[in-house]
């Protein structure tokens, strides 16, 4: 990774990327809207300069990390800047609506990235230097991704410290709506019931198991309705499977203490098989 | 807390309050269905011996960490032991049953404790000496405890760092049902629909963010679907009242981005509310 990079968007990936790559040594551009967070990046040495200051005639590498709707919008602006990058590749965690991007379909230095790491966190505030650290990163070539692509992004990653696996775009949207997704849905859904069920008002009740189990309620919610927006048909499919273990589950409950026993054995051979 | 304590159960917690009390140089005796575990225990100056090491003609404690059926049934078969305790109180995270218990109701020094610590882990290895510090603890006095018992139950939690508040039964099976069982029982139907709908034969999709979310579905499947059995009630109640929720977020990807967005803000806010 000698060449330099381009991101657009210092939030909490792309502000964690540019932190990595630049104690590296590469050198690091970015763009985004808010001119305090430029100021701040360049100043705290997570960047080295803004897109004017990237030598075009120098071999550099693309990379969006802007929210999807932005990510097509700015493709779109900027073609030749992306035909002419060595690699280009955007870090969302929903990518249907960016494979539909025509453009994007065409161009053979085209990846979509999926680093599998992140937090409730958002903005560069919530960037870390480690965050990719030992993660994993999922890589989704398109039609036209060059080897020679792939390649490349499988070393951007690896230089950030993340493992990468490859997954074609339907099984990420498929997949992610079941093990990121839905987890948000219900979070979000969790927090609002126990608001409002309970007379609970101040926050001595809520034990480690809480905290832990709503720490992502926390996300932003600009990003997340974007992306069920985005995943919307796989999310709501997730939602209507999860309902039925639900029900199984309040079935078991009302009538079966040794049923109930057997399930909850199973989620903690289920939890051991795809987590410890 | 210069007298004698003694222990039923040396699971999670039992072990942990041993732990920690036997640490301030108090004489802690103990029992346990596994003779393995009791041995650990001396050996490991968890505990300084068994119920036959407890000098009955000094001031004693006693305290329960069974499963909830257990303590009904040992309580039953010590009565006059738990009779001449300065304080008898039991841990369990759901207390209708014990309350019913006319025996318990009955006798002054006896409070029910439920201290908002522990995590999935159990048995003696998972024991903590620092489990309970700056952790909260629900006392639960009954109809003839005495404003001695309540203050001595304060003083032995707070020897272990805990902060106590007073609550009375109802609230508390109402509370814990939404903030503790509920998060439980969603968490294994998940688990089980996570497995059963996705094809992930292996761990590397899961971010950091599952695996909290997720944490408490290795929880033990013998003490929690007592815990569902004893407070069902309550359980199901907040069950179709989370589905509520659930369904209103379902509405809301389907149809509206804008409403979506809200009501992650509102879920942000709650939890702020409650939990930060």
């Amino acid at each position: 990774m000698k060449e330099q990079i381009l991101i657009f968007g210092l939030g909490h990936i792309g502000g964690s990327i540019a932190k990595s790559l630049c104690k590296q040594g590469i050198k690091v551009y970015a763009e985004d809207l808010s001119k305090k967070t430029i100021t701040y990046a360049i100043k705290n040495k997570i960047i080295k300069g803004t897109f004017s200051n990237l030598d075009l005639s120098k071999p550099y590498s693309v990379i969006f990390s802007t929210p999807p709707i932005v990510t097509n919008k700015l493709v779109n602006e900027n073609k030749d800047l992306i035909k002419n990058a060595v690699l280009f590749t955007e870090t969302s965690s929903s990518k249907n609506k960016i494979k539909k991007n025509a453009f994007i379909n065409k161009i053979e230095n085209a990846i979509l990235s999926h680093p599998i790491a992140g937090n409730e966190g958002s903005g560069i505030d919530a960037s870390d230097i480690k965050l990719f650290e030992n993660k994993i990163c999922i890589l989704s070539p398109l039609k036209m991704t060059s080897k020679n692509s792939i390649t490349k992004a499988q070393k951007l990653w690896g230089s950030l410290g993340s493992n990468c696996i490859k997954m074609d775009l339907n099984s990420h949207d498929k997949i992610l709506a079941a093990t990121s997704h839905l987890p948000h849905v219900i979070s979000f859904s969790l927090m609002r019931y126990i608001e409002k069920s309970s007379n609970i008002k101040n926050k001595v009740l809520m034990g480690g198991g809480l905290k832990d189990f709503t720490r992502i309620s926390s996300s932003d919610p600009e990003m997340w309705s974007d992306i069920f927006d985005l995943n919307k048909k796989e999310i709501l499919k997730s939602i209507k499977g999860f309902k039925k273990e639900l029900e199984v589950m309040e079935k078991n409950i009302l009538s079966s203490r040794s049923k109930t026993k057997n399930l909850i054995a199973e989620s903690n051979k289920a939890r051991k098989k795809i987590i410890d």
